[in-house]
């Protein structure tokens, strides 16, 4: 059930539990072979098809997708249309605030851009906090360098971004989207060098997209296929489903 | 052409006297009989078919669009998810932002909200001053209370919200989320009784939807027709396109 | 009876359906014939022979004019000391919450300059919502680009900046500080070539006054007369206090 | 000279060592006797005195006094209309800026109500560093509670608000609206009890006025006279005209 | 060598790939047996001690340590000193700012509490992006709901507040401070209902601690020891040295 | 008694008329022969040592000084960290609000740095209307621009940063720290040619430390001695003692 597709007496008549999920995603460079829509096509598919799965004693609703986030890292090229941190945090505060006035009590994010995440975890405490609303915050998949898979060996654990789990998930969703002939690798290794510091190591640093060179995209996309990305679909889905009906009965004590 | 499905290179080489195209809308009570979504739909149909049917010489681009707007004037109903005056603002500031460092020189927003306008018009000055944007601000069809028309006589003039004008685009857009049965007249015939103050007179007044009755909506959908409907939107895509090849070669000196 | 003239006992006393009156103006340059005062005189003398003459049954105060306001578009120019959006916004709701807890429900904004009427709006409902004022916005005679009158035929309706009516307004109230030798036409021609975009027309544009060349002003003064101002204010004091009288008793049901 | 009066290009044209006076007045209760205006009347005469008394070699404009400024501390009685501390500083950030592009390098704030001195003097700093104004704070008398005069025996260094200064202030520049007949003396004797804190001690405090009470003065208004008032104006328009002349030279090495 | 040591010219003197170390702790309740200072002392301690263990090829500077900083989890309990979310940041940025300015262009915050890892991360992006730091945020041990160690088994993984590690570290660095007599445990348990949610795994949640009962822990202090404490900070030690010489040396391309 | 040593439920336990003391230190240049440390050592070490003679009837508690303060005035100068005046306001607003829901009723702010006098008497204003608590602001001695002693005769009543006073504090409280060998006189006789305008006089101006110089200090630390230092503080700690025992039991009825 969408949001959007309600009166607003429709939404009055929710039960307060119901459990509403709120894709965010991106306007943002993916490197040359890749649209800016990367990350909102894959948070609000994979969103909505887990929305579709849940069951029926589950009562959720879809939200419309946040596109324009916080994509600061990816500010040195054409194309990144973004929020800064400020701006994204009041939307979301904002988007908190209202649902509590619409009688909601629970709200999931459901994070298609990695960039997203720092921040969005400091609204849910905020959300909570000030409204009383459950939040919760997951990817649909984990992103790599928090901890997720999705990753082509040759990307030594660094496909953060337009890398073989993205782009083969835009292979099966939007294929129509893919420049394949323009996909090459884009590894940094010198970051092998650091045994403390990087992606998903015990130390993280501060980085934007052009630190590591003029293509945008971090990871190596040469490899990747419809058919994973169909597989990642195909886990992430009832996965999901599994998360939205976990955060309807979710309790601390 | 969609900005969303474009890679970072192809909207680097686009004509920097483009057109950027974004649709404002809102989600926000419309009354029993209309669902949240009906301003973003309104604004996101008319500017997907407005960008369609423009000259292939006038380089334009379709921005995704913003539903989370200003709906402050909604605050009392369930349903309505709305971004605070300073909120929205900053988004459309940091917008324009985005859209400069991507090489795009001309943005016009086309808004279904009655509600975004003014500040819209504080945000088209602000990214012109600040970022150099020509910067252009309109509506799919002109707001009743600023000028336009699509009222019913019935309204007296106050169709303003979830009246005959929206209620009909909706049946033309979107038949399957229209509850013409819930559908009543609300008109504030009070307002008669003043002859400076009201809607679209000299002298504006501040109010939020609860000043006018329980329901939400300010206007009278009984009549409403889809044909109506699709009236308006065969009259206003190509007006639409008209703006936007304007907008493309505007000029002050 | 001026706000600034009472004890704080005598305003605690005054009914709380008292209109409070807030001449709104403006500190910035129009144009090498006029004074920076311009639109704050036009305001402030104009709302002060309104709330004389409104009949001794309807309650009103007059606060003090507020001149710092929002000139960004005159930034280019010395002279013009302007707020940014969100510090007039912020100084309009700061005097909103302050009228609230004087007693005060009802507040009128009778705004001289042009590029207050936006923000201005958003005030009026931003207050209501949050204070319970009921808010009001008007012009000692509406904007030209907001479909006033008050042009020359010559200004082919773009007067809307030390043109024919500002300047004979200034003849007619401050003559003293009129350069009539200084006038100039500087009426941008080019604008007509635009059907749909342009002052007053259906889709608007954020410009600032160096977009127009480099005087400042945008409008024919060279036919100004004190005669036509005189006749102007004799016409905006009682309609202005009508304005007020209807803003006592305005309700919505 | 007043900015008020003046065409951009004649402010252009000021030399840009010229001294720009700002009366910083407030739109406060202030007893039961005095009108909320005090503040802003003896500001803004005070200076434009001074103004007025300035030798012609010593270039300087008059702008319009700020009303409407901080009175958080009188926020519990009708009448006082107050910016919050960061709408203050904001609005006199804006101000310093826009002196800055209207060519002016030299600002002295005249302060007439001292629950501005401490935020006048944080942005007298601020604007120092961002645009490069040399800036100034002075007041048309020291303030009570800042090691000034003015005051009565009977008020044992307590006239800070509304007291036997400020009172014969008001009975010489506007004697209409002081109500004698209901002065009478509000003087906290139980701060003497205290060595260390006190206003004007070496320990400030945090106060509004009615931790005083619920009359809104603190002083002792009984004995304030015309002459006193008259004598103090005497003795401070030549003071702030020598101020005038010293911020005209200024300078730091 | 610590910052708050030398003089400005000695800093100044500074060479440019200098790595600047923060230490960020917090004043808030850590249950009824740790006192409020606990994540501050262990940050300070540990980065204290690993500068001073820092080769001497290694250059590094210790800032002085930011104890009030984001505890607005634990905003229910007295002795809670907590910054807003917006607060902290600008704090942050503020301190990115002036470290540029000061000729230093490496960051490296050590965070004790679990609270600042979130909007530490945003802020190393937007210090990166503003001022050109390379900048760097490490724990001194990682937190338990972010993959660490230093739970004890009957914490079932949840010990990240006050539990078996924190005590552990307390007993050793500061044993005067600690209350075992009033240690006990307090685990959710009723989170190991749950799969996908919940303290480090896959999809995180907006917590504050009064979610979790009346104590303020989360997790089983009563098998504290200074022994493990002892270990612990013998294996962070020499760590966080790698990491300054990591920081140090750190390269993208 | 330090808060940082003590447990939530030994906060909640104090009298809530205990009174909070906060050392106010900077992060600062103070000139070629003291540490950036210097005002923060002043204000801690004489605030610790205060808070040690308080009468154990006069219930106390020490919070942790605050270092990163508003140092603004010595932005032009390596080794200065610095808060924004918004960012330090929003510091002691959250400080303040936080004791407020500690249960603390009475905060004393003891300031160092004179640059954060005028903004700490904004922010006791605040604190006390918005969460009602007492606020008191004092210095371990009074700032020389602000009346208070510590002047050599060669310092023309001009010492007020880096000078003898602090220079004699530091060689007795951390004379490891200070460089007399670097020690110079800097002091800006030209500020004699003006009678109404420098430090301490009627007319306050902005000002930054590069103004007078590139060496940082304005004063004259040649004299200094650990001597003149150690009777400073040892006139200063009871003298604030007192106050504590002052702010303890003020009240204003």
């Amino acid at each position: 059930v969408n949001w959007m597709d309600l009166t607003w007496q429709q939404i009055a008549a929710l039960p307060d539990d119901t459990v509403a999920v709120l894709p965010l995603g991106a306007v943002e460079q993916h490197g040359p072979h890749l649209p800016v829509s990367t990350d909102f096509v894959i948070a609000t598919e994979i969103a909505a098809a887990a929305v579709a799965a849940v069951p029926s004693d589950v009562p959720c609703v879809l939200l419309p997708g946040l596109c324009y986030t916080k994509s600061d890292e990816h500010h040195a090229f054409p194309g990144s249309i973004w929020l800064s941190w400020d701006t994204l945090m009041a939307t979301l505060v904002d988007i908190g605030r209202s649902l509590q006035t619409s009688g909601i009590s629970r709200l999931l994010f459901v994070n298609g851009h990695g960039g997203n995440s720092a921040l969005g975890q400091v609204a849910c405490r905020e959300i909570r906090r000030r409204f009383g609303l459950r939040t919760f915050f997951t990817h649909p998949g984990v992103p790599v360098d928090q901890g997720g898979s999705g990753s082509a060996a040759s990307e030594l654990g660094m496909g953060v971004h337009g890398g073989h789990g993205e782009t083969s998930l835009m292979l099966h969703l939007r294929p129509d989207l893919v420049h394949m002939e323009l996909a090459v690798a884009r590894v940094p290794e010198v970051l092998t060098e650091f045994r403390h510091i990087g992606f998903g190591k015990r130390t993280s640093f501060g980085w934007t997209s052009d630190d590591f060179g003029p293509d945008g995209h971090v990871g190596d996309p040469t490899g990747a296929t419809a058919e994973f990305g169909k597989a990642f679909v195909e886990g992430a889905v009832p996965a999901l489903a599994e998360v939205i009906g976990e955060a309807h009965r979710f309790r601390t004590q």
